[in-house]
């Protein structure tokens, strides 16, 4: 196990009309001006973003609201958030919505405590030092993003899509009702599923010895992600399977699936490259590359992806097949699942193409280097390699 | 699943090494004066009293020290505590031990703040409403206290044992070096084994519905422990294995485990009684009353019993025997852990006698009332029942 420092101080108010709990939240860590951000228009249509003003209203605290935060976040809104929380002195940033309006919002909350541009962070000319506090109602369970220390945004000069960490950057709370998400699109919802099993798959792709408790916690999230998943399709009214996909959105995320290991996140920087080429979901860009992944990396520890076959996967181990062959039965059940959830598996369900690699891997050397990865060194050659695997039929 | 809040916002330092962060951890909350609080005479012999002190000296943070905290820590102490806390301007606690060391300072930190009696807050009588801040030098992985919101004490007019929770019990940080472990007693490391496969039980006993996610974390973490304390036991030196139980110890008891549940706590309750009465070891005592708490109850939910006899304990389920007949299975097996472990399974065992028990049932209606208990309500005389299965060799 590696020497490890966990902290996930987010308070998080879970269950049914929970978001009735936002008042006394914000009252606690002494709102007085706050900054609500959300995205598309459902946080308006479904009312929830008027019981949220009414429920401030009622408690004296003062707001303003500033919407449009789309998948794969925009450094423009990013901008025009910061002016705007200066111009009204914004104390405390809430974040209704997803993925993308809380990072957005994270982003605007160490932008406005700093004098230059906020995009420093993410090209590591700057280190946060200072934030607005940042708090979270939670429409789809998916980025986890509501009790991470992590924000990904889109820099619109380029197409640049970067991630940052910073303590700064975990939510003081994060409201979780589960039956907001009954509004939520089906595609969303299983993009969602594709992205938390990703977050635990960078974390289980390791190379690091002693992780036996992390990982048998890691396939149980995992196989729990599943049953729920497929629950939640055959009926979408089921509250227990969206509680199951918002709490383990919620812990794939927190940093709890992590310790003790170091963590890969190769194929999240595979996929940044394409939603931010192609504007697709981060979900839909993960499920087509895990695959590729998983299969192109797969000897440099044969045994941890039979596990991963055998215990998530459902693959029945015999005795008389090897690692390598059970790891690739392994792949291919993940594979039928993500089918099953109506996903991509290749470039052409998402839209991509092959003969886009050359740029894809332009902006990818751009924001990552001639080298990354931690579980297997990934160069250049490597991700063209990786890429090329997903555009397989 | 039931609505929930969960807030963990205690900072883990885990890992080789890790108690030389003691004085930066301190600066970070601002002490200038730390009440350092310990129990045994180990602490001191072992030499990390010594290099806690250095460091400490060398920031230039001010301290002055209080041992003998016991297992099943006592109030006699506490109000020493409490006394000196004051006389010296205390601004910080910081607890190096194990459970009893940690509960005791937690006590004199909401005591050190209280005008009155800190026994109302156990009684009921009053409410925490301030603390010192509490940080935690872990020395035995058993209670999970370094990171959970409890704290045990014994009075001892009328050696009433008993626990509270508050947010204010949570310490600010929780410095784990799984390498001080090596010099505990190979019994404290066992009993440590029994509490904290205790701490999941409590949450794993429930009849809250839609609970599969936090049963398949709880199960993972059961086997883990079990496995590694079994590595321990053949090769003491095993440093994985000893890391996985100090990160399990934490964890079993940090709330992860119960959340969207109702909890039972009723085999604590009803150990309490042993330890306070005859001052075993609580992992001891909580050895002997677990099977017989299993056995008496598992008629309320015999499927949950069966899970755990198979998905846990190892029991093979070939499909002809009945839930009841596993469960059966699964609780002797647990037995059998306990005996390899080194661990009492019955009174006599323990050192306790059948002729005591109305004795403990006296202390028990004081402490608890006629009635307690959530998987299965218990009365006394459910609880006179309990006990006698536990006088069984």
């Amino acid at each position: 196990m590696e020497n490890f420092r966990f902290y996930s101080p987010t308070e998080i108010v879970f269950g049914k009309k929970a978001e009735n709990e936002v008042g006394k939240l914000l009252k606690q860590f002494n709102a007085k001006m706050v900054f609500i951000h959300y995205g598309g228009g459902s946080v308006a249509k479904s009312g929830l973003l008027a019981r949220v003003t009414r429920i401030l209203d009622d408690e004296g605290i003062d707001h303003f609201e500033l919407g449009g935060a789309k998948p794969n976040p925009r450094s423009g809104l990013v901008y025009e958030g910061i002016k705007l929380a200066r111009e009204k002195h914004a104390d405390f940033m809430l974040a209704i919505g997803g993925g993308s309006a809380i990072d957005s919002a994270k982003a605007i909350a160490a932008g406005t405590k700093y004098e230059g541009d906020f995009w420093d962070f993410y090209e590591g000319k700057a280190r946060i030092t200072d934030a607005l506090p940042v708090g979270v109602i939670l429409t789809l369970p998916a980025a986890g993003s509501e009790a991470s220390q992590s924000a990904v945004i889109t820099q619109e000069k380029g197409m640049l899509k970067k991630g940052i960490t910073s303590w700064f950057y975990r939510p003081k709370f994060a409201i979780v009702d589960p039956e907001i998400t009954y509004t939520a699109p089906m595609f969303q919802m299983t993009c969602g599923v594709v992205d938390m099993m990703g977050h635990i798959f960078e974390r289980y792709f390791t190379n690091s010895r002693g992780t036996e408790l992390t990982d048998a916690m890691s396939e149980a999230v995992l196989l729990s992600i599943m049953k729920a998943a497929r629950k939640m399709i055959s009926d979408p009214g089921d509250y227990e399977a969206r509680a199951t996909l918002c709490w383990a959105g919620t812990i794939a995320h927190n940093g709890l699936l992590g310790v003790g290991k170091k963590e890969d996140w190769t194929t999240h920087f595979l996929e940044h490259e394409l939603s931010a080429f192609y504007d697709v979901a981060h979900g839909a860009g993960l499920s087509v590359m895990y695959p590729a992944y998983m299969e192109y990396v797969m000897d440099v520890n044969p045994e941890r992806f039979r596990n991963l076959a055998v215990r998530v996967f459902g693959i029945t181990d015999n005795g008389h097949e090897d690692a390598e062959s059970l790891a690739r039965k392994g792949i291919e059940a993940l594979k039928e699942f993500y089918r099953e959830m109506g996903m991509p598996t290749n470039f052409q369900e998402l839209g991509a193409k092959e003969e886009d690699i050359p740029e894809l891997l332009k902006t990818l050397e751009a924001n990552r280097g001639k080298e990354f990865g931690n579980f297997r060194t990934i160069s250049l050659e490597d991700a063209k390699n990786i890429y090329l695997l997903a555009c397989r039929k």
